[in-house]
């Protein structure tokens, strides 16, 4: 693997997923492939999990790690060529990540949409440039568009706990305080799709997402309908896509939030979030403590996907 | 060990002793102990001595160290259950603490008392919020109302330096501009009280600490007359205890400072502080400078005691 | 080497030439020196080169590193006697460094000029106060006055690109918008006498630079004539260094440029800046995209310079 952007990037899914089982098995098995490599690890946007759960996958691995924090005010790079450079921001992006570049032998990266142009965002501008311009590996740790890292986890847990070869996967969205990006819900679509799991998607009209991630999945607008015999209720909160709405909430109904009641019409599904997660807008405190609920284990599969992720890129790099 | 929070959990006092003494003069011997074990570092307050010996003494035990600076501010915990969570705490701590545990073997916690409510600090609410949930060994790197890895360097240091058995140590009470916790006198309080020193304090009337940590220490509200044939001096700011006056600043009165006068009382005493220190306020350049003063060898076996007691927890690890 | 602070410290230069292309061809070759070592990098000012190439250095010899931010308005320190600390310093240096030089074998320090005075930044007086009380080996990470680290992987380059043995260096200042120190020129200057090239200095009338540090270079007002046959172009901003006008921008004027005109009066000379850069103030985005524009594999020689010296103050811990 060069880098990992998306579902694509991975190969082929079910070797994907004994490669994942091997090295949750064998966590400090591979630390001849790390050592002497710098993993470096770029933020411009705050994380917890990301952060701690990639550290740590490269540190089993045996790599340093480099982690950057990159206020997303402070850093303004310049992208234009002619600009002359007399204003607010101090480098160009030219010299800027090929230089990054030349301190380390990976690169991750976060950013997140910004919900300012959708094109800008849709586009992956930033991540795009670290990979042009790097002379490094890149992988994403969560960008405009797609979350792979955490849906790779995902497909790791359901994988661990499903008991039917093909079971039904529902992806639902449910109410929140303010706008968050699509990366989330875009990406495990698209990680579902490439399964051979029945795959369901559920929301208020208006938050239908980019087809190009939901591709075959059923969409159904009826969240109860859509939780009938569901093995897995995948919850989560999206702003609007579509034009004009794109970025905007349109809903905040708690209706659609995940209770008992709900949970009651599927198969005894188990509930899984990407958290941080609102209780009582996402999902109800006595589902979120049942024990069908493995958001817990499917944080910490976050381990296991870094590091099959980074031990592929360091395979290639040998 | 499982936990280290206060002076009991160390044990027996004299077997500590030991094992600190050997850490220091083996400071590497222990790295097979350490290996793939991940320390986290959580500080809710800032730290300078803390961070840094705590780090030190994690990486000469060849653990990985990931710290993780949680701006008092920007990091709020829903703690209630019930609650409709669409304000501004985006994460339940039901959520959170079990996740970082997830991506380490040992946590180490920094927060301070807020002295908004003093049953909230007394009660140690953050601190034992990680031991309850996070299924990791915990250790205080301060918390509310003790600072153990302080504590059990300073009574390292005792022992370094005393001349007699049994030495006269003296805890006195010193003006400083700022409200502080009394996390730093209460757990010097409770290591000196399992020892067989003789042990008084001294403080203006009203500063009178918890009587769980000052315990049988002999409380003398004349400075001079505490001085007296004393061993060691360790000078400390702190905030009133009692009501109603929990958190407030009674007295700045320089008189109460730590001057070469007061020193000329003791017994040739050597000076302490756990540092930082506000000369003239809490004592004068004279005698902070003077050779019988030991607050940088004081701050140098930070690293020992930290490195003591996370040996100690990887023992019970393995 | 005990401590590097300036060009004496390295020594002969050829034979710090041939230690660093040692260094640059065996970058692991020498993890005994730094294993248990722990590298402790203060920083006063921001960074992005100086510590992930410094960082990487410290990893590639095998030690420890320890980052601190120091955030200037937050960490100050009283540094004269007497004083009654009740203000907003709640820390004298005299405390302050020893400590943090108990907890680590090797600083490295960036304290940037402040423009506030021009004795208190030419007597550099906070990396003397690391030197003077750390009890360890100090190393500038860029201070007040120079900024060898830069220097050294500046000759390192043109070592690796000159192709006659004593080339024609060209210092030129270049307008930009903000006030800039003198470091990074100073010790340019400082770094071409120790060298037999042929070393000219141009800038406009005012910008001339403290003749401890440029010595025997000469000086060209005139940037045409200087860049005559010219070898390398080494472009950079500064402030006014003489009075009154120290710390003062007395010119902005765009003629001073490097553009590819200027450059056809040179012999195909190569282009180097220290980055970041601004383009089409400094240089234009022709020239610096240019295959005679080095910067990037100048930056990338930070790590070789940084590995170089540290290399040697181990070897001198040993």
């Amino acid at each position: 693997m060069r880098h990992f952007t998306c579902v694509q990037d991975i190969g082929d899914i079910r070797s994907a997923l004994e490669k994942a089982k091997y090295v949750k098995e064998n966590p400090y098995a591979d630390q001849h492939l790390g050592k002497n490599k710098t993993l470096m690890l770029i933020f411009f946007n705050s994380s917890l999990r990301t952060r701690l759960s990639t550290q740590k996958a490269g540190m089993n691995l045996g790599m340093n790690v480099i982690v950057l924090d990159i206020n997303q005010g402070a850093w303004k790079l310049e992208t234009e060529r002619g600009v002359v450079m007399d204003g607010d921001k101090p480098e160009h992006i030219l010299e800027a990540i090929p230089v990054m570049g030349s301190y380390c032998d990976i690169i991750g990266v976060r950013s997140f949409a910004q919900f300012e142009n959708k094109e800008y965002d849709y586009n992956e501008v930033i991540l795009n440039q670290f990979i042009q311009y790097s002379g490094k590996p890149v992988f994403s740790m969560e960008a405009a568009t797609r979350h792979p890292l955490q849906s790779f986890a995902d497909l790791i847990t359901i994988e661990e706990y499903k008991k039917k070869e093909r079971p039904k996967v529902v992806l639902t969205w449910a109410p929140h305080p303010r706008a968050l990006p699509q990366a989330v819900p875009n990406s495990f679509a698209e990680w579902m799709n490439a399964t051979d799991y029945e795959f369901v998607i559920t929301h208020p009209e208006g938050y239908e997402l980019d087809a190009q991630f939901t591709g075959k999945a059923t969409v159904e607008y009826d969240q109860k309908k859509a939780f009938k015999d569901a093995d897995f209720i995948y919850a989560k909160n999206w702003a609007a896509y579509q034009d004009p709405n794109y970025g905007k909430i349109l809903n905040s109904d708690r209706s659609w939030t995940v209770d008992t009641q709900k949970m009651a019409l599927t198969n005894n599904a188990y509930f899984m979030h990407c958290l941080p997660v609102r209780r009582n807008m996402i999902v109800t405190d006595e589902v979120i403590e049942s024990p069908q609920s493995i958001v817990i284990p499917e944080a910490a599969n976050r381990v296991v996907s870094a590091q099959t992720v980074l031990k592929e890129i360091l395979l290639e790099l040998q």
